[in-house]
């Protein structure tokens, strides 16, 4: 399909952490339409999908802010400005999980949301975990939580698994499982 | 643990999609951290899990704004003021797809991106599907893609399919399907 031409584009308003863009387009056919964005080209950030053992998936239970809710997920953050993803995996699993891993794999980028936020991430499986901790900025320290790989069913249903980043994760891990396992 | 106490908190800023709100939080440890939040209640979303003839999932092909490229995704969409979740699953299917169906069903809600995002979204499988169309507000006719149910691995690694949601939405059909065999 063609791509819609930008007609016109401004800055609305910015905080700290939020830049949003009014964008006026016109597709290939004719019709128009005024959007809004979030932080287009903005925030690159990494989720660390972390497994010991070759059985248990490493889990960190944190409050989230924007739904005021304890609830559990992967570690994960910001990618730092000139810091490699690969790099950025390394730091946010020993600061919000107390481990290091020797073997790090980029699995897939995912955007946020396309339809109106320029926010992606990097999905990255680490493996051949050790204990090694680095001191984040948390306000307290985050809660690990150990699941049995053979019970991702559970997770997927648990009422406190309700990240949709975290429930893509487990696609990719998924997919990178059952990849290893046809290769051996 | 122990809820944060919510020391102050105040909006930032409104644009017409984005509402911006400063939070000032206590920890039960007596940390204190300055938060911004979008969105905060707001926006409940319906994503649409749509599979034909038992073997074919139904996918839609349309322009992000927030990342300027065409993406592959599933039909979705807000929930109008006073509209049931089922409803709304079945209005976003033929605006966007121009199917309907015969059984739709509520598999879990996510939150966007808990941690500073309050905006959530509910996942409908929905079957027994047979061609209708509603006009939507689309600038441009979406294109439909047929994916075989047995080619999802391809799914997961193809470069068009981006979405955060939808690959979360792939973790959740899954295991519907996976459920259902059991059941049997």
């Amino acid at each position: 399909m063609k791509y819609p031409r930008i007609v016109q584009q401004q800055w609305l308003t910015h905080s700290q952490l939020f830049h949003v863009e009014a964008l006026s387009l016109e597709f290939s056919n004719g019709a128009k339409r005024d959007y809004e964005r979030l932080n287009p080209g903005h925030d690159r950030a990494v989720m660390v999908l972390p497994i010991r053992d070759d059985d248990t998936l490493i889990l960190i239970k944190e409050y989230g802010a924007g739904i005021d809710q304890y609830h559990l997920s992967f570690p994960k953050g910001a990618i730092d400005s000139g810091e490699e993803i690969l790099d950025a995996a390394l730091r946010e699993l020993q600061e919000e999980a107390g481990y290091a891993a020797t073997e790090l794999r980029l699995v897939k980028q995912l955007a946020l949301s396309p339809s109106y936020m320029g926010n992606k991430i990097h999905f990255v499986v680490a493996r051949g975990l050790y204990p090694s901790r680095l001191e984040g900025d948390e306000p307290e320290p985050l809660e690990v939580i150990e699941w049995p790989l053979s019970k991702l069913s559970e997770l997927v249903l648990d009422a406190r698994f309700i990240e949709a980043y975290a429930m893509a994760g487990l696609t990719l891990l998924s997919h990178h499982l059952a990849a290893k396992k046809t290769s051996r």
